[in-house]
C-alpha cells in the first residue's frame, strides 16, 4: 500500500520510538521505511519490543548505514547531545521532527549552561521551530526542523501560555509542582528506576535543577513579554505513564478563578486535543493515558488572589510521540488528528 | 457522518461497556446511537468515565426508555442473570452480541447449577452461537445472537482447542493456572478490589468453583469428542488489565513440544489476532495490553511427556469488548480487523 | 504475662486500628484487652484482617457491650463525628488517645464549619491536648485526652513549626503540595479507591477544601504568633502507604537555605523519630514505610529568596497509630521509642 | 550495650542483606559488627539504603579488609558462585549462615550441572546443613555451616514435605506454579526489572529451567524415599515482595482434602511461623508481607482424587533473611522467635 509520507525513526529502541511506532501503525498516511537503533542493529523491532510483534516493520539498522533518499521525514528519538550532529548531516530534502532536547532552547548559551557542553549545530538551531503545536502551528507548517517540547514544558505551556498572554495571572512567583510516571526516564538501566525502588513510593528529584526549567522559562517569558523565573519541582510517581502539574499562581489584580477558566476555555475552544475539565472534576492522568489529550483544570484557592491550576497529559504521547506525529500532520497538510484518534486506555 | 452499523450498548457504565466505546470510537463503520446505564440515566458518558470526555456520545438512558428501532446491533454488557429477559424482549430485527455469561452454556441445566437460578430464556439459548470468533466464524456470520466467551475461556480455548482437535495433547488431567488483573471483577464496590487490598500482593480465588469452568469444559469436550473435566485455579494479580494462563498438559504418546508448537502455529497461520510467541520468548500480559491480540507459548517440560503452555490476552479487549467488535465485523461482512488495529500500550 | 498498660482499641476494623494492633503486638508493656468494631462484633480480628492471624487477640465486640473497668487507656480509631459522644461517656479513669479528627480543633466553631455539624462534647474539647509528640510532649504526659494530629498536619507541622518559631521563613504565601497513598482514605468502599481507579495514575482531590487545612493553620498560627492561611492541595498517589509534602516558602529577609536547614537540624537534634535528610538526598516515602520516622529535606530554590522543603512519613504510623503509641509511651512514663523501633520496610 | 552474638553480614548492599539489617536491628541479642559490600566499601549503609538511616551501623568494608576475630557468626548474602571460596577461607571459629545457593545441593555434580561450574569447596559441602528450620532444627543447632534454602524451595518444602512423609499425596506428577514479586531478582540492573517493564503485567520465566528446581527435588526425594521430578514454573508478578505457590497434586488412593489438611495442621501444630489458613480463606502474599510467616492452604479439586495446595511467604524474610535469623537463634540456643515477632505490614 502506498502512503503519502515515508518516515524514518532514529532511536527506535527507546520508549519514545516504540510509542511512535505504535501510533504510526494506525496512521493511514505514514509508511515507516527506516528504523534505526545502533545497539540493536540487525534485530527486528519485535526482538526489542515484543508488544509490536504484530506489525510488519523494517529491521533495525545503524544510523550510519541508512539511506535517507526517499524519506520525507525523520523523527529523532535519540538522547540529547547526540542529535545535533546527526541532524546536521541529513539531506536537506528530509524534514525533521526532533523529540530530543537538542534544539528546544533558542539561546545556545543557555543550552551550554544547562546541558554541560557547547551546542554542536548552532546554525541549524536558528531554523528550528518550537513544536508546541497549538501555539506555533503556522511556523511548524513551513518548518524543516521542528524541536518538540519536553513533556513537562508541554503540560506547563499549554496551561500557562494563554493565561500570561491574556494577562489574567501574574508572571511572578509561579510554582510548578510536577508529578511524572517512570517512563519519562527512558529505558536505560538506572537503579532508581527498578520496580523495587520506584514502586510503592514517591520522591522529588532534580529540585531546582531540572533541564526542562529553562525551556519553560523561555516560552513563558515570550508570553509575558519579559524575563521570568519559575519554581519547578518534579516528582517520580509509581506508575508507568502520565504526568500531572499542579501550578500555584497569583491572579491579576481583581481577577477571579472564573476569569482564568474563561481565558483557558476560549483559548482552546476549537482545539481537538486540549480540554478544560468541568469545574466539579479534577483532572487525573488516568483520563489521558495512551492518548494525545491534555486536560486542564482551574480552581479557586482559599487564599485570596490565588488560583490553583492543573495540567495533565501522557508524557509519551502528547508529551512526546503524539505531539511529534501531530506536528508531522501539520507539516504535510494532513488532518491534524489523523492517527491520533485513540481514546485513553482506562482502566 | 453516516456509518453502516447503528449500534447500542446496554450497560455502558461498566468497564466492558467503556472499553467498547473506546474501540468503537475508532471504528469507521460504527455509529453509537444508544447507551444505557439504568443507575446513571440522564448523565453523560463523561460524567461516569471522564477519560471519554473527548467523544461526542448519546446521553445515558434507561433500558426501558430505549427506542430500539433503527438499531442494527446491540451489545450487552449487563451483569449475568439480568440479560436473558432483556434480550428476549428486543425486536427480532436487532442483532445481539452478548458479553455477559447468560447465553454461553448450551445446556440450561448446567447454567442453573453454576449460576444458581433457572435460565430465563431457554428458547433463545437454542439460537445463541458461541462467539469465539476464530473457531465459530461461519456460524457467527449468520447468527442473530452471539454469546461472547468469558475472558478465561477465550484464553484457554484459543490455546487448547486446536491441540485437542489435532490430538497432540491428552484431554485428561489438564491443569489451568490462571492469573488475572483486577478489572475482571468489574467496577462494583467490593472490599477485596480496593487498591490497598489488591495492591502489592496476590492470591488465588474461586478455587475449584469459578463459573468459567463449565464453559471451558463445554468447548473442550466438543473438541475432544468426549466429556472432560479440568482443574482451574484463578488468581488475582495487582494490575488492572490482562490475564495469563499457564497450562500443564500431557502430550499424546510419542509427541513432542515441537509437534504441539507446530499444531498451534498452523492453526493460527492466517489469523490476524492470534500469534504463537517465538520459542525463546515468554508471553507477557504487557505484550497485549489494550489490544485484541492473544499470544500463545509452548515449552517443553523437564518431566518427560509433559508440555507447558501459555496464553495471554487483555481481558477487557480480546477477552470481552474487542472480541465482541470482532464478531460484529463478521456479522456485518466488514473486514474482521476493522476498528481493532490498535497496538498494545507498552509501557 | 502481665504488662503495665491495659489498652483498648475502639474501631479496630479500620486500617488505623489494624496498624495499631500490629505495633502493639511488639510493645513489651502493652496488653490489648479490648477491641471493638460494631459491624464485626463477634468475629476474630483474623476474620477481618487475616494478616493478624498469628496473634492471640480478644474477640471483636460492640462499644456498648464493653466493660471499661481495668483499662488504662483507650485508643479511638472511629470515623470523625462518632467519637465525641463515645469518649464523653468513658469513665474518667481511662485515659484516651483519639486518632480521629474530633478533638483536634480548639475552636468548636471552626470544627462546626469544616465538619458540618456542632461539636458534641465542647467541654471535653477544652481538656484535649494536641498530640504532636515532639512539640507538646509535656502537656501530653499529663493529659487525659490526647487528640492525635491528622497525617498531613503531622508532616506539615513537624516541618514548619520550628521554622516559623525560629523566624527563618515567612508565614505568608506558604504552598503545601501534598501527595498521599490510598490507605489515607480508609477501608470504606468508594469507587475512586478501587484498584482499577486509583492504580497507574494520580490526581489532586479536595483542592482548597481538605479538612486538614484548619488544623495546619491552627498550629502554624500559634507558631507564627498571628493568624495565617496556607494553600494546601492533596493528591492521591498509586501506593498504599506513605505521604510526602513539598512546601514552597519565602525565606526571611537575608536568610538562606543553609539557615533553614540548620534551624531544622537543631530542632530535632535529639529526637528519635525526626531526621533531616543529608543535603544530597531527596526524602522518599520508601525511606519511612512501615516505620514511625518523619524525614525532612531542605533545598535552595533557583528563585532568589525562596526555599523548597520536603516532609515524608508513613500516614498510618507516624501519621496515626505510631504517633498514638508514642503518645501513650509519654503518658505512661515509658521509653518514648518502646514498641516503635521497627525499621522501614524496603523494598 | 553488650549483646550475646557478634555478627557480620557479607554482601550487605543487596536486598537480602538490607532486610537482615532491618530485622537484626530489633533483635535484642545481635550486634552487627561487620558489614561488607565490596563495590560500596567506605560508604555508610545509609548511603546505599537511605531507609536504614536511623540506625547506627558499622561502615561498609571490603571482604578482604575484614577482621573476623571476635565474630560469632557470619551471614552471607553474596551472589551464588562467589561464596564458596570466601566461606572456605573464614576462621573455623566463625559459624556461617549462607543465604546464597552455594551449599544447598548435597550433590556437587548436580550443582555443577545447574550452575555451570565446578563446586569450589566440595569438602565444606559435606558439612553444610540444609537450613529449612522446621525440618532440620536439630542438625542446624549443631552446624557450623547452614545453607539456607532458596525462597521457592522454602515455600514448596514447608508445604510438601509433611504430605510426602505422611503419604497423603503422590510424589508423581506434582505441578508447582509459582508467582513471585520482583525483589527475588535482587538489586542488580536488568532491563526486565525496570518499573516500566515489570509493572502492570506478568509473565512466566525460567520455564523448566529454574535453578531452584533441583533443590526442591532433592528434598522432596528424601521425603518420598525415592527420586522424583517436579514441574516447576515461576512467574514474575508486579509487586516488590512476596511469593505464592499453587501446587496441583494427586492424593493417595482413597485420600481426601480433609486428610491432607489434617496432616499439615498436625505437622505445624506447635510451629510459631507456619500456619494452615482456615478452610474458607485463601492465603495471600498480603497476609505475610514483611513477616517470617509461611501460610498454607488446602482445597479440594473438582477433579476426583486431586487436591489444590497453596503456600505463601515473604521471599526476603521467611524466604531468606528471616529464616537465616531463625537459624541463628537455633544455633545459639536463643528463643527461636527472637527478633522475628514483627507482624505483617498490611496494607
Amino acid at each position: 500500500m502506498s502512503r503519502t509520507v515515508k518516515a524514518g525513526i532514529l532511536g527506535a529502541s527507546g520508549y519514545t520510538g516504540a510509542d511512535l511506532v505504535r501510533l504510526a501503525a494506525c496512521h493511514p498516511e505514514v509508511e515507516l521505511s527506516v528504523l534505526t537503533a545502533n545497539s540493536h542493529a540487525g534485530k527486528t523491532m519485535a526482538d526489542v519490543f515484543p508488544h509490536l510483534g504484530g506489525l510488519e516493520l523494517p529491521r533495525l539498522q545503524k544510523v550510519e548505514d541508512t539511506d535517507w533518499s526517499g524519506l520525507d521525514i525523520v523523527f529523532c528519538g535519540l538522547p540529547h547531545g547526540t542529535t545535533q550532529e546527526i541532524i546536521a548531516s541529513l539531506p536537506k530534502s528530509v524534514r525533521v521532527v526532533d523529540m530530543s532536547a537538542d534544539f528546544r532552547l533558542r539561546d545556545v548559551e543557555t543550552y551550554a549552561q544547562w546541558y554541560g557542553h557547547e551546542h554542536l549545530a548552532p546554525a541549524l538551531q536558528q531554523d528550528a521551530v518550537y513544536g508546541l503545536t497549538e501555539h506555533y502551528r503556522d511556523a511548524i507548517a513551513n518548518a524543516r526542523l521542528v524541536a518538540c517540547p519536553g513533556c513537562y514544558p508541554t503540560a506547563a505551556l499549554l496551561l500557562l501560555l494563554p493565561l500570561l498572554k491574556g494577562g489574567v495571572i501574574s508572571p511572578d512567583r509561579l510554582v510548578i509542582d510536577a508529578k511524572s510516571g517512570v517512563s519519562g526516564a527512558g529505558r536505560g538501566l538506572k537503579q532508581n528506576m527498578l520496580f523495587c525502588e520506584a514502586g510503592e513510593g514517591l520522591s522529588p528529584y532534580g529540585i531546582a535543577s531540572h533541564r526542562h526549567t529553562p525551556e519553560i522559562e523561555q516560552e513563558l517569558s515570550v508570553a509575558a513579554g519579559r524575563d521570568l523565573a519559575v519554581t519547578f519541582t518534579p516528582h517520580l510517581i509509581p506508575m508507568s505513564r502520565g504526568e500531572l502539574l499542579t501550578v500555584y499562581a497569583d491572579m491579576s489584580e481583581g481577577g477571579s478563578a472564573k476569569d482564568v477558566r474563561a481565558c483557558l476555555t476560549e483559548a482552546y475552544r476549537t482545539e481537538p486535543f486540549v480540554r478544560v475539565a468541568p469545574e466539579a472534576t479534577f483532572p487525573a492522568t488516568q483520563h489521558v493515558r495512551g492518548s494525545n489529550f491534555c486536560l486542564l483544570g482551574v480552581y479557586e484557592d482559599r487564599v485570596p488572589g490565588r488560583v490553583i491550576l492543573v495540567s495533565t497529559l501522557d508524557n509519551l504521547v502528547k508529551g512526546s510521540s503524539g505531539q511529534a506525529l501531530q506536528n508531522m500532520n501539520v507539516m504535510f497538510g494532513l488532518a491534524e488528528t489523523m492517527g491520533l484518534e485513540q481514546q485513553p486506555l482506562f482502566p
